[in-house]
This record gives C-alpha cells, structure tokens and sequence, in this order.
C-alpha cells in the first residue's frame, strides 16, 4: 500500500511541474484560432506549437500584448473579453468581460496596467495586469444619440500614458495613468472625421490618426502636446476616385525605415511614403489591391503588404530603398496577418482559408516551412513586451 | 522506512525541479561583478537578485550577449573566457578558453552563431550557441611585428554578418557566416589609424568606426557595401587641444534619438551631434569631462553620460532636443556602467567604488533604490537577445 502511495505520490509530484514548461521566454509567441476561440503558443526556434488554449470567445480581429517578463499573453476579443494566458503552463490564468465590443489594448510602460478600447459601450478600462481587476473606467464623450463613441487606435507610449482616438465625435485623447487613483486626460476635439485607427512612431513620440471620414491624417507630436493636432497628407485621393473600402487598413503595425514612414491609403491601390522629417507625402508606391498591414522587416529593408479582399491571397514586398515591389507573393485566400521574428530572419504569415501558418526566410523571400492552425488570423510574439506602442 | 524512503524521494525531487525557476525571462538580466569573477541574475520587475554565478574568471571589460530564447547569457571575458549562463537555473552551463585576450562579442542573427574577437591573438572565433564548439576561426592580419592585429568593435547585423575592426592594420572586415563552413570575407583596408572600436545604428545598416589615430570616424554603410568607406567629421578636433586619454570612449551603446546620433569625442569634454542623413556635424555638447558612454534612453528623448577619470563619480542627462544638461548627478565614484529598462522607465547603474547599483526613474531623474553588488561593472538585460548590434 505505502508502495503504491509512493508512486503515486512521486507521479502527481511530476506531473504537476511537468505540465509548465521551464524554458526561456523570448522565442515564444501566440497565433490566434479565431473561429475556435483558441490561441496557439508556438516556439519560433523550433517551428513547433507548444500548447492550444481554448475558451477565449470571439477572437475576430483579436489582439494581443505581452507582460515584461513574457509570460503572460493578454489577449482582447471582439466580444469585450479580455483573457491572460500563461504561456509557460498553457492556461488560461484569468478572463473577465470587460464591455460590450472591444477593438483592441495596450500595456503601461512599467508593464503593471493593462487599457482596452471599446466600441460599445465607447470609452476606455484600464485594469492591473496581475489579476484583471479594474483601476480606472473612462467614458467616452456621448454621440447625439446619447451613446458612448467608439474607442479606437488605442496605443501604450512613456511616461505611464495611452492615446487613443474617439471614432464618431472625431477626438484624440492621452490618459496619463503615472497617479492609477487620479487618472489625467488630455482632450483634443476636431481632429478629423472619423478617426478609425492610430499608430505610434516606434520612439512613442508621434500618434497618428488614418481618418475614414476625409482624405488625410491627424498628427499629435506627443513630446508637444501643446502644438496641438497637425493635419498631414491631406487630400491625398484628391482628384482620384476612391474605391469601394471592404475592409480598413491596419495601421497599428509600424513602417517606419530611416526617416520614412508607410502608409497604406485608404480606398486606394496605393502606399504612401511619408518624410518623418516634414511629415510631407515624399512618394507614392502603386500595389497590387487595397492595402491593409504595412509593416517594415526590423532593419526597415523591406516593406510587407498584405490586402483587402478580393485580393487577400497576396504579399507584395517592397525595397525600401528603391521603393519597387521585390516580389509578389500568393500564400492563399485570407492572407490576414503578418509577424516579424524579433531579428527579422523570418516572417510568419496566418492564411486562413488554407488553415495554415506559413513562415518565409526574409532574405530569400521563399517558403521555409509551414503547420496547421485552425483558421488562424492575429500572431504576436513576446519581443512585443519590450517594445513601445505595439 | 518506507515512509522515510517516501519524505526523502518527494524532498530529492522537488529540489531537482526546484533549482531552476519557472518563470518569464523577459524581466531579467546579469551583472558583471569584475573582481571576483562572478555574475548576478537579476530580476528587473522586482529589482531582486535571483542568483549568482562564480567562476567565470577575468572579467574587465566584460560584455554579454544573450540567446534568441532569453535563457542563456554569453559572457565575454578579458581573458579569452566565453562562458555560457544559464539564468534560469544560476548555473555555468559551458566555459570555454577561447583566446589569450578577449573584448568583445555578437550574436549571430539567428542565434545560433557566437562570435568573440580577440587581442591576443587577435582575429575572430565563431562558436555554436548550443554547445561553444568551434565553428569557424578567422585570423586578422599580420602587423610588421609577426602578430595578428588586434580586433575590436565586433558586432552582428542580419544576414548572418558580423563586422569587425583591425585595430593595427586599419581595416574593417565583414564576415558573412550563411553557410558556417564556407565563412565569406570583404575587407576594407586603409579606413584610418587605430580604429579602436565600432557602433552598428539600431536599424543595422551604418557601421561606424571611433579613430584613436586621428581625429574622425570611418563609416561603413552596410546596405551599400561598394561604396566602401567613408571618412566622417573628419579633424573634429581641430584647434583644440587634446587631453591625455586615460580610458577609451565606448561606442557600441546606441545614441540615436530621431536622426541624430550622438557620440563621445576622444580626449575631448564633448559630446558630438551628427545628423544620420548626411552623417555632419550638426553639433557639439560640453560635458563635465571625458565621456566614455553616451546612450540614449530608448524613446530617444534623453541622453546619459558617464566619464573618465577623474569624473567618473559623475553621470550627466542630455535632453536630445534642446542639447541642454538637463541634470547632473552624482552616484559616485567608479560609475562604470548604464542599462535602460526595455522600456526605458529605469536605468541601472553600477558603482564600483560604492559595490552598489543604483536604480533611477528616468522620468524625474530620481534614485528610485539601490541594492548591493561587489564591484560591480556591465549590466546587461535579456531584452538585448531581441536587438542587432548589442
């Protein structure tokens, strides 16, 4: 009997080390299943998924950010959850309902906050990344209906702020969580129509708002709040006819090379390049169909585009440099996302309509290898913790 | 007996898992202590010492780099030591004598590569990641005494590149490592006197060599190898007249803040400001004495400063838009050392003279806390893994 105790004993002892991985996190990553509600951690050295957790509702245009210490994936979905996963265990560690309808989040510098942007009811929550429990509950200004503006383009930068923008009342705000109990917010109204998404120059220094009501940007030099908004690229469709827009462009992901940032262009089979110097359109590239992720390798050689339907099953890369499409790429229908490898040696790309992730080697543009993800779309890895704004 | 064999199996496992830590590794990093040939592992959320790690021989002027996974800290010692930590276990995982003099080392792209070159007997040794065997053993050039030239300012760029300096000979050498067997050379012969160390821009494209032969630099642009070398902010000291030079200025912190790059003057109490799209001088900073490290916080909006003898108890903050001292502070004597939190919300300081590192908040350039080190020199976190050229 005591034998058999042992065993028993020294078996559970076992398992219950044996079911968390003791390993470096810094390889490690989450590709998002989104009709199954799932997410899969995978180790980028070994090409491999280590867990699948499931439960995590509707994961449609779900996002995902990183602790400081690349343990805790948290996770928000459309649904207004928001999810940690341990990455190390394969669990899932905490999930509250935190609106109706959420659009995406961001973590603090100091890694100890973590804010999500909601469509409905509009406005901002701000919860402590250790348990989830709410700090801070910022309403969005109220639409002529009498409801909540939708809450976009929210982003993390120094200093303990998030910037976001309010969709219907064209607003952008920073909140400044240095003081969790006292939360600080800046106002800046009439920026634009429509602002639909924002994205942070990789120093955190400026915010970019694309706006879906007009042709042009909004630009907020956060080291000089007090310069107010600037209006940049403006008209850029000017005297061209804009096409039926199927599905908006990201512009959370970076494209900034040298002194160059990229843009995709709203309702245009176009790219634009913008001198970071005079935030004046310094190029045009014309693209294979209307464009959705800009996003720049690390280095900034190269630009990768993925699009709108109906032309989602390609990649276009383009030199950065020259500013020519290097490549065209066919990795299927429902090309919807794209990741760089911390150093940039690979990109891994979701294809959800093959079911499948694929990964390339960036200095051949070829296919290194492929595994199956069930309709995959969002892939975030860990190196995101490190860096601001993503 | 049973009951005893029982306590004692349960006890003797438990302690085989327990002595390594299952956690992220995103948080952490090592500190060089470099009289006593040890490392501490340090956790930078809970500002705690987790481990320390003895044996690792001389280590002066030691730097570390660290694997893709964040789990391995390779350390470079003064003499020829290549040791391999693992931080999650506080263990000296492999120690190999690679050289008769070390100073340096990278990290290959994909992380399976580390290179290390040496003064003695000068040249370049690339090692596997996994297991520190050699891999590939590239000789500098002869000086007119018989020896190889010593090499300094080694770093790692993508493709699989390491680029280095021959300090005697005057030369730049990239050294292409695709196919390990097959190492690739291109030489730069005649780049100027005594290049005596090297910074590659965050971006990995520009190379630059610091002249300790003359007065100027020599660039490298990666992107553009057929445009050879270019000789920038040639004779910056002239007119002056240098002081003595007791330590040598570093270059391979980064000091890029929008497109300014900011670097220590040899023998000289300047900073130098260099605009990156010409690389001009469009500037000069007066400091309060030699400086060896110049790096920029990683939003780019402050620079920290440390000096020489006889100021080395001093540390100045530069804002990077107004090139004003913003403050002066005083940690104490034998302020070797500065690391920025990923995020840049902390820098951490090592106060050899004190056997202290000091934590500040680098938003109001505060000490936040301090905790004792034995004479303590580089500071490194694992954030590094996920950057070129550091």
């Amino acid at each position: 009997m005591k034998s058999l105790l042992l065993i028993l004993l020294i078996a559970l002892n076992g398992l219950a080390h044996g079911a968390c991985l003791t390993r470096g996190t810094g390889d490690m990553g989450i590709i998002v299943e989104r009709a199954d509600g799932s997410v899969l951690v995978v180790d980028t050295s070994a090409h491999k998924v280590l867990f699948r957790v499931e439960g995590l509702g509707d994961l449609s245009h779900a996002s995902a950010v990183f602790s400081r210490d690349e343990r805790y994936a948290y996770v928000f979905g459309r649904d207004g959850g928001l999810s940690k996963i341990d990455i190390l265990c394969g669990t899932l560690d905490k999930r509250v309902i935190q609106g109706g309808n959420s659009i995406g989040g961001a973590i603090s510098q100091d890694g100890k906050l973590i804010a999500v942007s909601n469509y409905v009811p509009g406005g901002v929550k701000v919860f402590s990344a250790a348990d989830l429990s709410l700090i801070a509950d910022i309403p969005a200004t109220a639409t002529a209906k009498g409801k909540g503006s939708k809450t976009v383009g929210l982003v993390d930068t120094s200093g303990q702020r998030f910037v976001f923008a309010l969709y219907d009342t064209g607003e952008i705000w920073i909140l400044d969580m240095k003081q969790p109990d006292k939360p600080a917010l800046t106002k800046f109204t009439n920026i634009g129509r429509l602002p639909y998404d924002g994205l942070i120059t990789p120093d955190g220094r400026y915010y970019i708002s694309g706006l879906f009501g007009e042709d042009g940007l909004a630009l907020l030099d956060l080291w000089h709040p007090e310069k107010r908004i600037r209006r940049i690229l403006d008209h850029y469709g000017k005297g061209k006819k804009q096409l039926p827009v199927y599905k908006m462009p990201h512009l959370e992901g970076w494209a900034v090379a040298g002194n160059q940032t990229f843009l995709p262009a709203v309702g245009h089979h176009e790219v634009l390049v913008v001198n970071t110097s005079d935030w004046k359109e310094s190029g045009r590239i014309a693209v294979h169909g209307q464009p959705i992720f800009v996003i720049a390798r690390p280095d900034g050689r190269q630009l990768w585009v993925n699009f709108a339907f109906p032309d989602n099953d390609t990649i276009q890369v383009i030199d950065s440099e020259t500013l020519k499409i290097i490549k065209t790429l066919k990795p299927g229908k429902g090309t919807l996302h794209m990741e760089f490898t911390p150093r940039g040696e690979e990109v891994w790309i979701s294809v959800r309509d093959k079911d499948e992730i694929q990964i390339y080697d960036t200095e051949n543009l070829t296919l290194k290898t492929r595994f199956k993800a069930t309709k995959p779309s969002g892939i975030f890895f860990t190196n995101r913790a490190h860096q601001t704004g993503l």
